[in-house]
């Protein structure tokens, strides 16, 4: 049971972290960063880099991986939020 | 030095909760979602439900309040999404 319960958290773990990814491609490929808000990217960020520096601290793997794929996305994100500023 | 550690933790799980609160009420607001992702928010409503339920497998209180508060912000935006599509 716990094994199938573990399993779940690693595929909770890969959705929330794969999603950013198609956000990323789209706001990249139409230019516009229009409709996200800066306040949800850079409290995100901020969070995401707690997690990462969390996941260190406890020396856990999944969450150091994770974390360090969304913070990059949210660095492209934050990245584009300012190139694209209409 | 485990409190701190765990602190941490908290910051983290706060910030990566209420970074979505502001893009609701952006999106609410400007009545626009064109620069959202639809992949995105479908893959990351998905991945917060397994994370919702892995904290009630495993009983974290914790994962349960921050997940179920995301998958609220979630399923606004989902909402926002189609409700504003040009």
């Amino acid at each position: 049971m716990i094994d199938s319960i573990e399993i779940l958290g690693l595929i909770a773990a890969v959705l929330t972290t794969v999603a950013f990814l198609p956000q990323v491609y789209k706001t990249w490929k139409t230019k516009s960063a229009e409709s996200l808000s800066m306040t949800m990217l850079l409290v995100f960020e901020s969070g995401v880099l707690c997690w990462l520096v969390y996941g260190f601290l406890i020396d856990s793997f999944p969450v150091i991986l994770a974390n360090a794929i969304t913070a990059v996305s949210g660095i492209f994100l934050l990245y584009f939020k300012f190139r694209y500023k209409n």
